[in-house]
């Protein structure tokens, strides 16, 4: 962020009246122009034993596995964007439950929020931004291609959940240090500090 | 948004390639600056049987009462965020317990959540943007000068889990015909549309 988007001037580091840290602030007008964490808006789409997941037609993790879900709109709510990102992604018509994950990705200011979701039927197909979408049971997921830890981590405790059938709300935080130890054990080779963009 | 923030030339509104709505694009450089909704954290704030509330002293609904809360700062997870801002609001040091509402204001783009939590003592006050704080039975709430409705749901639905004992999450939406109505009964006089800002 270099120019103020009210009048075009530059911008500068400083803290405003009144703040307590550094903004980008406009050297001509004075606005101030915040940095604010943006939400990724998605679900873990079910099927009978198991789940939608989308390999990645676009960069970053590009042919990783991912669980269908973008930026949530202004104009949306959290679970209308993530309905719409179902669709656009896989094709797929899902019928929404509870908030089922919240994940603060620190590094790069993106809150992670999942649904539980299952599929009004077996219909789905990849979107402009999948390259091909596929259900899998537990045993058939592919640890080592999923894209973010994020993902790893969303799917490793809804499968434990499905377990007992009792599933509640997963909170959890990550920064550039997770390793993906945190999220699957150490094995599926996902880069520290790999998000979704 | 009139400006690129990366080079100082003028937006237009056009739909990107690969996109299917409109948004705002640099003439000169083609970025594209996307407006996503952001996340106000903020706190229940209970001692024993009653909640501390903040009275605001800065518009919109400069005089009214608020839960703590804030703008979500890159860095810092929404657990974070709602300890911080119930130390800058109401100088109150919190222990926080479950994500226990979140509220999509779609007309204005903002996620409201807040957290259950037990005030470690006693002690509390204003702070720069509070004129006044103080702790409230349900029987005291002032209903009718509530900030805004999604503190009058929160509270509502707070109060009545409390009567249990049993709390789980709340999840709501509301847009600019939100009337007072929804949040507590249409005696609080919160005008419609009324935002946290």
């Amino acid at each position: 962020m270099k120019f103020c988007n009210q009048c075009g001037s530059p911008l500068e580091m400083k803290i405003p009246p009144g703040d307590d840290r550094q903004r980008h602030v406009c050297t001509a007008c004075e606005s101030v122009h915040y940095i604010n964490p943006r939400i990724i808006t998605g679900c873990v789409p079910a099927y009978e034993d198991r789940v939608l997941l989308c390999k990645r037609a676009i960069e970053p993790r590009k042919g990783y596995w991912t669980l269908p879900g973008g930026f949530l709109e202004k104009g949306e709510s959290i679970a209308e964007g993530a309905v719409r990102e179902t669709w656009e992604e896989a094709c797929a018509t899902v019928d929404l439950h509870e908030l089922y994950g919240v994940v603060d990705i620190l590094h790069i200011g993106q809150i992670y929020m999942f649904y539980r979701a299952t599929l009004k039927g077996p219909d789905f197909g990849p979107g402009d931004e999948s390259l091909e979408t596929r259900l899998f049971k537990e045993d058939e997921i592919p640890w080592k291609e999923i894209a973010f830890p994020s993902i790893s981590w969303m799917l490793k405790h809804y499968f434990n959940d499905a377990r007992s059938g009792q599933f509640s709300l997963k909170t959890d935080k990550m920064d550039a240090s997770v390793a993906i130890a945190k999220s699957d054990g150490g094995t599926d080779g996902v880069p520290k500090g790999a998000v979704h963009r």
